[in-house]
């Protein structure tokens, strides 16, 4: 029976991309050796990071005023290094708390410094995204989560604001064309749209460094990782170069825009579907649907968990809400294919037409 | 033309590790969908790490009153974590610096207490272990790099101490029986013995935790990782299975006894190779030398280069020296087969006859 990987992350990949991956854990490039078995510091993989920040900029469209690294430790990593390298301790930071991850990120800011909630959608239990927001003239930076993959939200554009603006893209990086321009520094966690669990991407303007007066771990200065082209230390070679791999079929179907193309084609169908059948509710406001994971619910609980255990017995995989939110949670990053999104579909209308 | 890979890090794997984790990338435990693809949660994979935590307390022979973790940042990153978690602004740690990386270790430190070198071999540029060393009784733990993977040096019994003993274990972890329960506090980047680039193991005695004031990053609190079971965030879940492949083939060979008896069958035919030949010289002295990372040199500076482009030239890969250090270094690890030491120390033998 074929699967369909709704997973949260990590997600589905492209099929190539395991393809040329399973490969080169045999024989990378035809080398003779495996892609685990050889020196971050060799050309062979050299050449795949050079690469790899290189397809970075182009479909990012983005220029030598940002620098491209490739770190560990996932976005949890990047809610304390953020402000460890940007904010000093009598600074105000400013958060956009529009979610699970946001508001886990305003916390960690919080032992660096002073942290503001510039707007909140916390009272209506996260369903919109509050554009409400004040900030202060005097914040170091504005920080917002530009796809919230727990509540189903995501930003569809970005404020204009006077100080550096931050995005966590993790659920949402590479997944349409958008101005990446209006950021600042811009970090995800690879382990949806761009590659293997296991490695972050950060984008940054190399001037937000060096204005503050904390002295910072060397493994957790940005500066150091700059400097040492993402090889400070062994970084994680295989997660990096599965990475590449995507990256360089996101290239080749049409980059973001081509991206951007089928994810909303897959999300018109499918919140179509929810909102033509009365069985099922998505609590989300319209305007701030999430086009990569959408969240929604069957009023009874009984029929929900009925529903939940159909689309087991169908071979789709990770459709259960996140623990805190519970209903039904359906992620369609780029490599989920619209037949998967159709049969969902196929799979609510028979399940609604029985209930 | 078969490679012999003494990379001295991310390094050799057993085959039948490599051929398992490329059949995983594609469809892993015949589920019908790859390692990559599926969540941190699933039964799936917390299966896989608590097998691998299982393994590592078997091997290590140790039991309930020790965590077992899988972090990512490498031993970098463990170089701050360390004294983070453990070393209050007022107190004092003591580091045995005896290379590169137990200095860079006790510089971390510093950011976070008061650091006491209890011993250093620095005067010999570091081509001995300094077991002359003095520790005061205030110490909060002390620091010792078992194995000195760019100097070639290794511990060969341990210290006993009254306070908790802390080893960064990266480049021999595995690879020989030792009583791991002198230890309060192992750490070791896996791209050694253990597996994948990408992936940390850190294995420590709970009870060394919540004694400091300082108010720590929640990715960075390894009680936090306790708690969570090494699921705190998305882990990197391909290196924690490469992990726990290898886990499972050094069990299959024998354990660490095995492990131990191989690791020096191969270092004593090289080093005994090396000592009969007159052109090259092993700096290490002969109690200290490492059975993972063999360093020596050929006196003359093109005879030298003349040798490492006849390596290369027989698909002997890895074999320059670390670059602060220069000359040739040879790495052994568990999945290095005694016909490559023996192909080398031919190589060595015939150009030794020729020179």
């Amino acid at each position: 029976m074929k699967k369909h990987n709704f997973n949260s992350g990590p997600s589905v990949l492209p099929q190539e991309v395991l393809e040329q991956a399973s490969k080169a854990i045999l024989n990378f490039n035809g080398i003779g050796l495996s892609i685990l078995e050889i020196g971050h510091r060799s050309t062979w993989f050299v050449d795949v990071i050079e690469e790899a920040k290189s397809l970075v900029r182009e479909l990012m469209n983005i220029g030598d005023e940002y620098e491209v690294l490739f770190l560990q430790g996932g976005a949890t990593t990047q809610f304390m290094q953020v402000p460890m390298n940007l904010l000093d301790a009598s600074e105000t930071a400013s958060y956009c708390d529009d979610g699970v991850w946001g508001s886990k990120a305003a916390k960690e800011a919080a032992l660096f410094g002073n942290v503001h909630i510039a707007a909140s959608s916390k009272d209506k239990k996260y369903t919109y995204i509050n554009k409400n927001f004040d900030v202060p003239a005097t914040s170091k930076y504005l920080h917002i989560t530009t796809n919230n993959t727990v509540e189903g939200t995501q930003w569809q554009s970005f404020p204009n604001v006077s100080m550096p603006l931050i995005g966590d893209m993790s659920s949402d990086i590479f997944s349409r064309e958008i101005d990446f321009k209006k950021f600042d520094l811009i970090y995800a966690g690879a382990q949806k749209n761009m590659g293997a669990a296991g490695v972050n991407l950060v984008v940054l303007k190399k001037d937000l460094l060096g204005k503050i007066e904390r002295k910072i771990p060397t493994i957790l200065d940005y500066k150091n990782h700059i400097e040492a082209n993402s090889l400070l230390n062994t970084p994680p070679v295989f997660a990096i170069y599965v990475s590449l791999l995507t990256l360089r079929w996101i290239k080749q179907e049409g980059g973001l825009k081509e991206m951007e193309k089928r994810s909303i084609e897959k999300a018109n169908l499918l919140y179509s579907t929810i909102d033509s059948l009365p069985i099922f509710n998505c609590p989300i406001a319209k305007e701030d649907r999430s086009n990569m994971n959408a969240v929604f619910f069957i009023e009874d609980e009984n029929l929900q968990t009925e529903f939940l255990d159909l689309c087991k017995e169908n071979g789709m995989i990770g459709v259960k809400g996140y623990r805190t939110v519970g209903g039904i949670r359906v992620s369609m990053y780029n490599a989920l294919e619209l037949s998967s999104v159709k049969a969902f579909c196929d799979l609510m209308r028979d399940f609604a037409s029985k209930n």
